[in-house]
Protein backbone atom coordinates (compact mmCIF):
# COMPACT_ATOMS: atom_id res chain seq x y z
CA UNK A 1 0.00 0.00 0.00
CA UNK A 2 1.32 2.95 -1.26
CA UNK A 3 1.96 6.04 1.75
CA UNK A 4 1.19 9.48 1.15
CA UNK A 5 2.60 12.71 2.76
CA UNK A 6 0.13 15.38 2.06
CA UNK A 7 1.23 18.98 2.65
CA UNK A 8 -0.65 20.99 5.13
CA UNK A 9 -3.11 23.45 4.27
CA UNK A 10 -2.38 27.06 5.58
CA UNK A 11 -5.07 29.35 6.13
CA UNK A 12 -4.07 32.40 3.61
CA UNK A 13 -1.58 30.68 1.69
CA UNK A 14 -2.80 27.44 -0.03
CA UNK A 15 -6.18 26.84 1.58
CA UNK A 16 -7.57 25.36 -1.16
CA UNK A 17 -5.10 23.49 -3.09
CA UNK A 18 -2.18 20.71 -1.74
CA UNK A 19 0.41 18.83 -3.01
CA UNK A 20 1.11 14.90 -1.78
CA UNK A 21 4.12 12.72 -2.10
CA UNK A 22 4.31 9.00 -1.71
CA UNK A 23 6.53 8.14 1.09
CA UNK A 24 8.95 5.49 0.99
CA UNK A 25 10.08 5.69 4.18
CA UNK A 26 9.73 8.03 7.60
CA UNK A 27 13.18 9.29 9.08
CA UNK A 28 12.47 11.15 11.85
CA UNK A 29 10.11 13.12 13.33
CA UNK A 30 10.68 15.51 15.90
CA UNK A 31 8.30 18.52 17.84
CA UNK A 32 10.91 21.14 18.64
CA UNK A 33 11.05 24.41 20.76
CA UNK A 34 9.88 26.35 17.63
CA UNK A 35 8.06 23.71 15.13
CA UNK A 36 7.93 20.30 14.16
CA UNK A 37 10.27 18.53 12.29
CA UNK A 38 10.18 15.59 9.84
CA UNK A 39 12.19 14.03 7.48
CA UNK A 40 11.22 11.18 5.26
CA UNK A 41 12.45 9.27 2.03
CA UNK A 42 10.23 10.04 -0.88
CA UNK A 43 10.14 8.01 -4.40
CA UNK A 44 10.05 11.15 -6.44
CA UNK A 45 12.18 13.97 -4.69
CA UNK A 46 14.50 12.14 -2.25
CA UNK A 47 14.53 12.59 0.67
CA UNK A 48 12.42 15.78 2.14
CA UNK A 49 12.21 18.09 5.03
CA UNK A 50 9.01 18.92 6.48
CA UNK A 51 8.35 22.00 8.93
CA UNK A 52 5.25 22.29 11.13
CA UNK A 53 3.59 20.08 7.66
CA UNK A 54 5.43 22.12 4.90
CA UNK A 55 7.53 21.28 2.64
CA UNK A 56 10.71 22.99 2.99
CA UNK A 57 13.43 20.97 1.08
CA UNK A 58 13.99 18.16 -1.24
CA UNK A 59 17.27 16.25 -2.14
CA UNK A 60 16.02 16.21 -6.08
CA UNK A 61 15.86 20.12 -6.19
CA UNK A 62 17.34 21.74 -3.48
CA UNK A 63 20.20 22.99 -5.62
CA UNK A 64 17.86 25.59 -7.36
CA UNK A 65 16.82 27.42 -4.35
CA UNK A 66 20.13 27.14 -2.67
CA UNK A 67 22.59 27.81 -5.71
CA UNK A 68 20.35 31.01 -6.46
CA UNK A 69 19.81 32.40 -2.82
CA UNK A 70 23.61 32.33 -2.75
CA UNK A 71 24.92 32.84 -6.37
CA UNK A 72 22.95 35.86 -6.58
CA UNK A 73 24.10 38.27 -4.27
CA UNK A 74 27.79 37.28 -4.31
CA UNK A 75 28.12 37.68 -8.05
CA UNK A 76 26.10 40.72 -7.76
CA UNK A 77 28.67 42.40 -5.41
CA UNK A 78 32.47 42.34 -6.44
CA UNK A 79 34.92 40.32 -3.55
CA UNK A 80 32.53 40.02 -0.81
CA UNK A 81 34.11 38.78 2.02
CA UNK A 82 31.86 39.16 4.93
CA UNK A 83 28.34 36.93 4.39
CA UNK A 84 25.38 36.98 7.32
CA UNK A 85 22.57 33.82 6.56
CA UNK A 86 19.46 34.22 9.10
CA UNK A 87 17.92 31.21 8.96
CA UNK A 88 19.56 28.60 6.77
CA UNK A 89 19.57 25.90 9.44
CA UNK A 90 19.66 23.15 7.20
CA UNK A 91 23.06 24.20 5.97
CA UNK A 92 22.23 24.38 2.15
CA UNK A 93 23.17 28.36 1.56
CA UNK A 94 25.96 27.96 3.93
CA UNK A 95 27.56 25.37 1.34
CA UNK A 96 26.65 27.62 -1.37
CA UNK A 97 28.46 30.83 -0.31
CA UNK A 98 31.77 28.27 0.93
CA UNK A 99 32.42 28.05 -2.45
CA UNK A 100 32.94 31.78 -2.61
CA UNK A 101 36.54 33.13 -1.88
CA UNK A 102 35.11 35.15 1.38
CA UNK A 103 36.90 35.61 4.77
CA UNK A 104 33.66 34.67 7.08
CA UNK A 105 29.95 33.62 6.46
CA UNK A 106 27.69 34.26 9.72
CA UNK A 107 24.99 31.56 9.88
CA UNK A 108 22.25 32.67 12.57
CA UNK A 109 19.20 30.48 12.96
CA UNK A 110 16.86 30.36 16.00
CA UNK A 111 15.88 26.68 15.80
CA UNK A 112 18.93 24.74 17.34
CA UNK A 113 17.08 21.52 16.29
CA UNK A 114 16.38 21.94 12.77
CA UNK A 115 20.13 22.30 12.66
CA UNK A 116 20.53 19.13 14.79
CA UNK A 117 18.31 16.99 12.44
CA UNK A 118 19.98 18.69 9.24
CA UNK A 119 23.39 17.47 10.27
CA UNK A 120 22.10 14.17 11.20
CA UNK A 121 19.67 13.06 8.21
CA UNK A 122 20.61 15.52 5.21
CA UNK A 123 24.50 15.14 4.79
CA UNK A 124 23.76 16.03 0.91
CA UNK A 125 22.02 19.23 2.31
CA UNK A 126 25.13 20.74 4.00
CA UNK A 127 27.68 18.46 3.08
CA UNK A 128 30.22 19.56 5.96
CA UNK A 129 29.74 23.55 5.61
CA UNK A 130 29.43 23.46 9.20
CA UNK A 131 32.49 22.40 9.92
CA UNK A 132 33.93 24.48 7.79
CA UNK A 133 36.60 27.21 9.56
CA UNK A 134 34.99 30.73 7.88
CA UNK A 135 31.62 29.08 9.32
CA UNK A 136 29.88 30.65 12.29
CA UNK A 137 27.31 29.16 13.68
CA UNK A 138 24.97 30.97 16.09
CA UNK A 139 21.67 29.79 17.81
CA UNK A 140 19.62 33.35 18.08
CA UNK A 141 17.22 35.91 16.74
CA UNK A 142 18.42 37.39 13.63
CA UNK A 143 16.22 40.40 14.19
CA UNK A 144 18.20 41.19 17.64
CA UNK A 145 21.78 40.17 15.68
CA UNK A 146 21.67 42.23 12.72
CA UNK A 147 21.27 45.54 15.29
CA UNK A 148 24.63 44.51 17.01
CA UNK A 149 26.42 45.11 13.70
CA UNK A 150 27.19 48.97 11.98
CA UNK A 151 28.64 48.42 7.95
CA UNK A 152 30.05 44.94 8.79
CA UNK A 153 28.48 42.37 6.22
CA UNK A 154 28.77 42.38 2.14
CA UNK A 155 25.81 40.37 1.72
CA UNK A 156 23.17 39.24 3.85
CA UNK A 157 21.03 36.26 3.19
CA UNK A 158 16.86 35.78 4.35
CA UNK A 159 15.99 31.73 4.26
CA UNK A 160 13.55 31.72 5.37
CA UNK A 161 9.53 30.60 5.81
CA UNK A 162 7.15 32.28 3.79
CA UNK A 163 6.22 36.17 4.42
CA UNK A 164 2.80 35.67 6.27
CA UNK A 165 3.70 32.72 9.18
CA UNK A 166 5.93 33.72 12.40
CA UNK A 167 8.94 35.08 10.04
CA UNK A 168 6.62 38.50 9.75
CA UNK A 169 9.73 39.90 11.43
CA UNK A 170 11.96 39.44 9.11
CA UNK A 171 9.76 41.04 6.46
CA UNK A 172 9.42 44.31 8.55
CA UNK A 173 10.51 47.55 7.49
CA UNK A 174 12.19 48.26 11.28
CA UNK A 175 13.96 44.93 9.94
CA UNK A 176 15.14 46.14 6.38
CA UNK A 177 16.52 49.15 8.68
CA UNK A 178 18.81 47.14 10.71
CA UNK A 179 20.27 45.11 7.49
CA UNK A 180 20.61 48.35 5.43
CA UNK A 181 22.74 49.34 8.10
CA UNK A 182 24.74 46.37 8.82
CA UNK A 183 25.60 46.12 5.09
CA UNK A 184 28.57 47.85 3.97
CA UNK A 185 28.21 50.14 1.49
CA UNK A 186 27.73 48.69 -1.76
CA UNK A 187 25.83 45.97 0.56
CA UNK A 188 23.19 43.97 -1.09
CA UNK A 189 20.30 41.53 1.04
CA UNK A 190 18.43 38.76 -0.78
CA UNK A 191 15.27 37.05 0.60
CA UNK A 192 12.92 34.39 -0.48
CA UNK A 193 9.70 36.66 -0.80
CA UNK A 194 6.89 33.87 -1.55
CA UNK A 195 5.28 32.64 -4.31
CA UNK A 196 3.34 34.93 -7.29
CA UNK A 197 0.45 33.02 -7.14
CA UNK A 198 -0.21 32.66 -4.11
CA UNK A 199 1.62 35.69 -2.57
CA UNK A 200 1.05 38.48 -4.76
CA UNK A 201 0.39 40.85 -1.99
CA UNK A 202 2.58 39.65 0.72
CA UNK A 203 5.36 40.23 -2.37
CA UNK A 204 4.24 43.99 -3.22
CA UNK A 205 4.44 44.83 0.50
CA UNK A 206 7.62 43.29 1.08
CA UNK A 207 9.02 44.78 -1.96
CA UNK A 208 7.98 48.33 -0.96
CA UNK A 209 9.04 47.88 2.38
CA UNK A 210 12.45 47.41 0.62
CA UNK A 211 11.41 50.23 -1.62
CA UNK A 212 11.64 53.10 1.39
CA UNK A 213 15.12 51.10 3.11
CA UNK A 214 17.12 50.33 -0.24
CA UNK A 215 17.41 52.53 -3.37
CA UNK A 216 17.52 49.55 -5.13
CA UNK A 217 15.39 46.78 -5.37
CA UNK A 218 15.34 44.21 -7.95
CA UNK A 219 12.94 40.93 -7.76
CA UNK A 220 14.19 37.52 -9.43
CA UNK A 221 12.14 34.69 -10.13
CA UNK A 222 12.95 30.54 -9.87
CA UNK A 223 10.41 27.33 -9.87
CA UNK A 224 11.44 25.41 -7.48
CA UNK A 225 9.44 22.05 -8.21
CA UNK A 226 8.23 20.30 -4.66
CA UNK A 227 6.36 23.47 -3.82
CA UNK A 228 4.17 23.24 -6.50
CA UNK A 229 2.38 26.27 -7.40
CA UNK A 230 3.97 28.25 -9.62
CA UNK A 231 7.41 30.44 -9.48
CA UNK A 232 8.64 32.01 -6.40
CA UNK A 233 10.29 35.50 -5.68
CA UNK A 234 13.80 36.21 -4.54
CA UNK A 235 13.84 39.82 -3.71
CA UNK A 236 17.34 41.58 -3.90
CA UNK A 237 18.17 44.95 -2.50
CA UNK A 238 21.44 47.26 -2.37
CA UNK A 239 22.54 50.24 -1.76
CA UNK A 240 24.63 49.69 -5.16
CA UNK A 241 22.82 50.17 -8.40
CA UNK A 242 21.87 46.69 -9.49
CA UNK A 243 21.01 47.69 -12.77
CA UNK A 244 24.25 48.33 -13.63
CA UNK A 245 25.58 45.19 -13.04
CA UNK A 246 24.86 43.30 -16.46
CA UNK A 247 25.92 40.10 -18.08
CA UNK A 248 29.42 40.94 -19.10
CA UNK A 249 29.89 41.54 -14.97
CA UNK A 250 28.29 38.47 -13.20
CA UNK A 251 30.02 36.36 -16.47
CA UNK A 252 33.41 37.32 -15.71
CA UNK A 253 33.14 36.96 -11.98
CA UNK A 254 31.88 33.52 -12.87
CA UNK A 255 34.48 32.51 -15.08
CA UNK A 256 37.25 33.98 -12.85
CA UNK A 257 35.65 32.00 -9.55
CA UNK A 258 35.89 28.79 -11.49
CA UNK A 259 33.12 27.49 -9.42
CA UNK A 260 31.02 24.91 -10.39
CA UNK A 261 27.09 24.88 -10.25
CA UNK A 262 23.67 22.85 -11.53
CA UNK A 263 20.95 25.67 -11.89
CA UNK A 264 22.67 29.02 -11.71
CA UNK A 265 24.62 30.57 -14.36
CA UNK A 266 25.37 34.02 -15.52
CA UNK A 267 22.23 33.58 -18.14
CA UNK A 268 20.12 32.24 -15.22
CA UNK A 269 21.05 35.50 -13.31
CA UNK A 270 20.65 37.97 -15.81
CA UNK A 271 17.08 36.32 -17.11
CA UNK A 272 15.71 35.43 -13.84
CA UNK A 273 15.37 39.08 -13.39
CA UNK A 274 12.76 39.78 -15.58
CA UNK A 275 9.56 39.37 -14.71
CA UNK A 276 6.61 38.72 -17.28
CA UNK A 277 3.91 41.91 -17.74
CA UNK A 278 1.52 40.96 -15.19
CA UNK A 279 3.77 40.96 -12.83
CA UNK A 280 5.36 43.75 -13.67
CA UNK A 281 2.07 45.48 -13.64
CA UNK A 282 1.50 44.40 -10.38
CA UNK A 283 4.35 45.15 -8.74
CA UNK A 284 6.63 47.42 -9.95
CA UNK B 1 -17.63 19.78 3.79
CA UNK B 2 -14.44 20.35 1.17
CA UNK B 3 -14.27 18.31 -1.71
CA UNK B 4 -10.90 17.73 -3.60
CA UNK B 5 -10.17 16.94 -7.15
CA UNK B 6 -6.98 14.69 -7.34
CA UNK B 7 -4.82 14.55 -10.54
CA UNK B 8 -4.85 11.18 -12.05
CA UNK B 9 -1.93 9.48 -11.29
CA UNK B 10 -0.21 7.59 -14.78
CA UNK B 11 2.62 5.66 -14.16
CA UNK B 12 5.81 6.94 -16.13
CA UNK B 13 5.00 10.42 -15.57
CA UNK B 14 3.89 11.04 -12.02
CA UNK B 15 3.57 7.67 -9.90
CA UNK B 16 4.55 9.20 -6.49
CA UNK B 17 3.33 12.91 -6.37
CA UNK B 18 0.11 14.33 -7.05
CA UNK B 19 -2.18 17.68 -6.41
CA UNK B 20 -5.26 18.47 -5.50
CA UNK B 21 -7.64 21.24 -5.76
CA UNK B 22 -10.94 22.12 -3.88
CA UNK B 23 -13.83 22.16 -6.09
CA UNK B 24 -16.37 24.52 -5.71
CA UNK B 25 -19.20 23.14 -8.50
CA UNK B 26 -18.72 19.83 -11.01
CA UNK B 27 -19.95 21.95 -14.25
CA UNK B 28 -19.70 19.14 -16.39
CA UNK B 29 -18.64 15.78 -16.62
CA UNK B 30 -18.53 13.71 -20.11
CA UNK B 31 -17.22 10.28 -21.39
CA UNK B 32 -16.25 11.53 -25.02
CA UNK B 33 -15.02 8.61 -28.03
CA UNK B 34 -11.26 9.55 -27.20
CA UNK B 35 -11.28 10.59 -23.56
CA UNK B 36 -13.35 11.88 -20.54
CA UNK B 37 -14.06 15.46 -20.44
CA UNK B 38 -14.75 17.00 -17.15
CA UNK B 39 -14.99 20.89 -16.00
CA UNK B 40 -15.00 21.82 -12.56
CA UNK B 41 -15.45 25.34 -10.59
CA UNK B 42 -12.04 25.52 -8.05
CA UNK B 43 -11.88 27.84 -5.51
CA UNK B 44 -8.20 28.73 -6.43
CA UNK B 45 -7.74 28.06 -10.23
CA UNK B 46 -11.03 29.47 -11.03
CA UNK B 47 -12.64 27.10 -13.82
CA UNK B 48 -10.77 23.85 -14.74
CA UNK B 49 -10.37 21.18 -17.86
CA UNK B 50 -9.89 18.12 -16.98
CA UNK B 51 -9.01 14.98 -19.58
CA UNK B 52 -9.02 11.82 -18.35
CA UNK B 53 -8.42 12.80 -14.63
CA UNK B 54 -5.19 15.09 -16.11
CA UNK B 55 -5.36 18.76 -15.10
CA UNK B 56 -5.62 20.40 -18.65
CA UNK B 57 -5.83 24.10 -18.14
CA UNK B 58 -7.31 26.49 -15.06
CA UNK B 59 -8.77 29.80 -15.88
CA UNK B 60 -6.16 31.56 -13.72
CA UNK B 61 -3.26 30.73 -15.62
CA UNK B 62 -4.34 29.21 -18.68
CA UNK B 63 -2.72 32.82 -20.55
CA UNK B 64 1.05 32.19 -19.71
CA UNK B 65 0.69 28.54 -21.89
CA UNK B 66 -1.61 30.26 -24.89
CA UNK B 67 0.40 33.57 -25.24
CA UNK B 68 3.73 31.73 -25.27
CA UNK B 69 2.82 28.61 -27.67
CA UNK B 70 0.80 31.74 -29.87
CA UNK B 71 3.30 34.33 -29.83
CA UNK B 72 6.98 32.33 -29.69
CA UNK B 73 6.80 31.55 -33.09
CA UNK B 74 4.94 33.82 -34.33
CA UNK B 75 7.55 36.81 -33.45
CA UNK B 76 10.36 34.35 -34.36
CA UNK B 77 8.52 34.85 -37.98
CA UNK B 78 8.46 37.54 -39.80
CA UNK B 79 4.71 38.96 -41.24
CA UNK B 80 3.44 34.99 -41.10
CA UNK B 81 0.26 34.27 -43.16
CA UNK B 82 -0.97 30.82 -42.81
CA UNK B 83 -1.09 29.01 -39.43
CA UNK B 84 -1.59 25.83 -38.23
CA UNK B 85 -2.65 24.20 -34.58
CA UNK B 86 -2.92 20.84 -34.35
CA UNK B 87 -5.12 19.78 -31.27
CA UNK B 88 -5.59 22.99 -28.93
CA UNK B 89 -9.26 22.18 -28.92
CA UNK B 90 -9.95 24.86 -26.14
CA UNK B 91 -9.42 27.38 -28.77
CA UNK B 92 -7.13 29.14 -26.07
CA UNK B 93 -3.80 29.19 -28.61
CA UNK B 94 -6.68 29.96 -31.43
CA UNK B 95 -7.21 32.98 -29.43
CA UNK B 96 -4.03 34.20 -29.39
CA UNK B 97 -2.77 33.00 -32.69
CA UNK B 98 -5.65 35.78 -34.30
CA UNK B 99 -4.07 38.57 -32.34
CA UNK B 100 -1.51 38.80 -34.83
CA UNK B 101 -2.59 39.82 -38.73
CA UNK B 102 -2.37 36.55 -40.36
CA UNK B 103 -4.84 35.21 -43.26
CA UNK B 104 -5.48 31.78 -42.01
CA UNK B 105 -5.64 29.52 -39.54
CA UNK B 106 -6.36 25.80 -39.48
CA UNK B 107 -7.28 24.17 -35.97
CA UNK B 108 -6.91 20.53 -36.56
CA UNK B 109 -8.22 18.60 -33.34
CA UNK B 110 -9.25 14.40 -33.54
CA UNK B 111 -11.91 14.95 -30.62
CA UNK B 112 -14.87 17.17 -31.33
CA UNK B 113 -16.33 16.39 -27.73
CA UNK B 114 -13.42 19.10 -26.26
CA UNK B 115 -14.40 21.91 -28.96
CA UNK B 116 -18.21 21.58 -28.02
CA UNK B 117 -17.64 21.02 -24.73
CA UNK B 118 -14.96 24.38 -24.37
CA UNK B 119 -17.22 26.14 -26.72
CA UNK B 120 -20.11 25.82 -23.85
CA UNK B 121 -18.57 25.63 -20.62
CA UNK B 122 -14.78 27.88 -21.51
CA UNK B 123 -15.71 31.22 -23.13
CA UNK B 124 -13.15 32.74 -21.10
CA UNK B 125 -10.30 30.33 -23.33
CA UNK B 126 -11.89 30.80 -27.05
CA UNK B 127 -13.35 34.57 -26.42
CA UNK B 128 -15.21 33.64 -29.59
CA UNK B 129 -12.09 32.46 -31.52
CA UNK B 130 -13.77 30.12 -33.29
CA UNK B 131 -16.09 32.38 -34.94
CA UNK B 132 -13.69 34.65 -36.56
CA UNK B 133 -13.99 33.99 -40.24
CA UNK B 134 -9.94 33.39 -40.37
CA UNK B 135 -10.19 30.22 -38.47
CA UNK B 136 -10.54 26.86 -40.18
CA UNK B 137 -11.69 23.99 -37.64
CA UNK B 138 -11.26 20.58 -38.73
CA UNK B 139 -12.51 17.48 -36.78
CA UNK B 140 -9.25 14.77 -37.28
CA UNK B 141 -6.03 13.41 -37.45
CA UNK B 142 -3.30 15.88 -37.35
CA UNK B 143 -1.02 13.10 -38.50
CA UNK B 144 -2.88 12.96 -41.56
CA UNK B 145 -3.82 16.11 -42.02
CA UNK B 146 -0.29 17.55 -42.33
CA UNK B 147 0.72 15.06 -45.34
CA UNK B 148 -1.60 16.70 -47.32
CA UNK B 149 0.61 19.85 -47.27
CA UNK B 150 3.52 21.33 -49.23
CA UNK B 151 5.35 24.44 -48.39
CA UNK B 152 2.07 25.92 -47.13
CA UNK B 153 2.37 27.39 -43.49
CA UNK B 154 4.80 29.25 -41.87
CA UNK B 155 3.88 28.42 -38.37
CA UNK B 156 2.60 24.64 -36.86
CA UNK B 157 2.16 24.96 -33.25
CA UNK B 158 1.56 21.07 -32.12
CA UNK B 159 -0.67 21.80 -28.47
CA UNK B 160 -1.24 17.67 -27.26
CA UNK B 161 -0.82 16.15 -24.16
CA UNK B 162 2.29 14.94 -22.95
CA UNK B 163 4.62 12.80 -24.84
CA UNK B 164 4.16 9.01 -23.19
CA UNK B 165 0.49 9.40 -23.54
CA UNK B 166 -1.67 8.27 -26.52
CA UNK B 167 -0.46 11.59 -28.46
CA UNK B 168 2.86 9.41 -29.00
CA UNK B 169 2.98 9.79 -32.93
CA UNK B 170 2.77 13.71 -32.76
CA UNK B 171 6.42 13.51 -31.46
CA UNK B 172 7.74 10.89 -33.74
CA UNK B 173 10.26 11.88 -36.22
CA UNK B 174 7.52 10.82 -39.58
CA UNK B 175 5.26 13.23 -38.30
CA UNK B 176 8.02 15.75 -38.07
CA UNK B 177 9.00 15.09 -41.40
CA UNK B 178 5.66 15.93 -42.40
CA UNK B 179 5.75 19.43 -40.50
CA UNK B 180 8.70 20.24 -41.90
CA UNK B 181 7.74 19.24 -45.69
CA UNK B 182 4.46 21.30 -45.12
CA UNK B 183 6.22 24.45 -43.78
CA UNK B 184 7.12 27.17 -46.22
CA UNK B 185 10.89 28.04 -46.55
CA UNK B 186 11.51 30.02 -42.67
CA UNK B 187 9.19 27.65 -41.11
CA UNK B 188 8.91 27.20 -37.58
CA UNK B 189 7.46 24.62 -35.43
CA UNK B 190 6.96 24.60 -31.54
CA UNK B 191 5.35 21.79 -29.14
CA UNK B 192 4.24 21.43 -25.85
CA UNK B 193 7.11 18.51 -24.99
CA UNK B 194 6.48 17.84 -21.39
CA UNK B 195 7.82 18.84 -17.80
CA UNK B 196 11.85 18.92 -17.36
CA UNK B 197 11.56 17.05 -13.77
CA UNK B 198 9.26 13.83 -14.89
CA UNK B 199 9.85 13.75 -18.49
CA UNK B 200 13.89 14.70 -19.08
CA UNK B 201 14.27 11.60 -21.20
CA UNK B 202 11.04 12.37 -23.15
CA UNK B 203 12.10 15.64 -23.65
CA UNK B 204 15.80 14.50 -25.10
CA UNK B 205 14.23 12.21 -27.40
CA UNK B 206 11.72 14.65 -29.14
CA UNK B 207 14.83 16.86 -29.12
CA UNK B 208 16.75 14.60 -31.13
CA UNK B 209 14.07 13.80 -33.50
CA UNK B 210 13.69 17.19 -34.30
CA UNK B 211 17.22 17.89 -34.48
CA UNK B 212 17.32 15.02 -37.53
CA UNK B 213 14.58 16.78 -38.96
CA UNK B 214 15.44 20.70 -39.18
CA UNK B 215 18.56 22.12 -39.01
CA UNK B 216 17.76 24.60 -35.93
CA UNK B 217 16.04 23.41 -32.82
CA UNK B 218 15.63 25.75 -29.46
CA UNK B 219 13.89 24.73 -26.12
CA UNK B 220 12.31 27.66 -23.94
CA UNK B 221 11.00 26.91 -20.66
CA UNK B 222 7.55 27.97 -18.89
CA UNK B 223 6.70 27.46 -15.36
CA UNK B 224 2.67 26.64 -15.52
CA UNK B 225 1.39 26.45 -12.20
CA UNK B 226 -1.82 24.27 -12.62
CA UNK B 227 0.98 21.45 -13.79
CA UNK B 228 2.64 21.58 -11.11
CA UNK B 229 6.32 19.78 -10.71
CA UNK B 230 8.93 22.50 -11.80
CA UNK B 231 8.88 23.95 -15.32
CA UNK B 232 7.93 22.78 -18.83
CA UNK B 233 9.30 22.64 -21.67
CA UNK B 234 8.37 24.45 -25.46
CA UNK B 235 10.38 22.93 -28.12
CA UNK B 236 10.90 25.35 -31.15
CA UNK B 237 12.36 24.31 -34.71
CA UNK B 238 12.92 25.83 -37.45
CA UNK B 239 14.45 25.72 -41.18
CA UNK B 240 15.32 28.98 -40.29
CA UNK B 241 18.86 30.01 -38.04
CA UNK B 242 16.31 30.77 -34.56
CA UNK B 243 19.80 31.53 -32.89
CA UNK B 244 19.85 34.88 -35.17
CA UNK B 245 16.07 35.98 -34.14
CA UNK B 246 17.53 38.52 -31.37
CA UNK B 247 15.74 40.65 -28.76
CA UNK B 248 15.81 43.84 -31.08
CA UNK B 249 14.16 42.16 -33.83
CA UNK B 250 11.51 39.98 -31.52
CA UNK B 251 11.04 43.60 -29.78
CA UNK B 252 10.69 45.57 -32.64
CA UNK B 253 7.77 43.34 -34.53
CA UNK B 254 5.96 43.47 -31.00
CA UNK B 255 5.97 47.18 -30.84
CA UNK B 256 5.07 46.90 -34.25
CA UNK B 257 2.11 44.83 -33.74
CA UNK B 258 0.47 46.91 -31.10
CA UNK B 259 -0.49 43.27 -29.40
CA UNK B 260 -1.17 43.46 -25.86
CA UNK B 261 -0.39 40.12 -23.16
CA UNK B 262 -0.21 39.59 -20.05
CA UNK B 263 2.75 36.67 -19.52
CA UNK B 264 4.57 36.84 -23.34
CA UNK B 265 6.96 39.95 -24.03
CA UNK B 266 9.71 39.90 -26.20
CA UNK B 267 12.07 40.36 -22.48
CA UNK B 268 10.35 36.63 -21.43
CA UNK B 269 10.58 35.43 -25.02
CA UNK B 270 14.26 35.90 -25.38
CA UNK B 271 14.93 34.85 -21.51
CA UNK B 272 12.85 31.73 -21.41
CA UNK B 273 15.22 30.57 -24.02
CA UNK B 274 18.35 30.23 -21.93
CA UNK B 275 18.54 26.34 -19.89
CA UNK B 276 19.95 26.16 -16.30
CA UNK B 277 23.28 24.36 -16.63
CA UNK B 278 22.06 20.70 -15.62
CA UNK B 279 19.51 20.53 -18.38
CA UNK B 280 22.02 22.37 -20.81
CA UNK B 281 23.93 19.16 -19.84
CA UNK B 282 21.43 16.75 -20.54
CA UNK B 283 19.54 17.60 -23.32
CA UNK B 284 21.96 19.73 -25.60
Amino acid sequence: MNQWLTEKILPGINPDHKISIEIKKKIASFRGKYQKIEVFDTSFYGRMLVLDGIFNLAEKDEFIYHEMMAHLPLFSFANSEKVLIIGGGDGGILREVLKHKIKEVYLVDIDKDVIEISKKYLPFVHQGAFENKKAKVIIGDGIKFIKEYKNYFDVVIIDSTDPSKSSAGLFAKSFYKGVFNALTKQGIIIAQTGGFLEQIREIKKVFDNLKTVFPFVKIHRVCIPCYGNGEFSLTMASKNNLKKIDFKIINDRYKKSKLKTKYYSPEIHITSGFLPQYLKEKLI
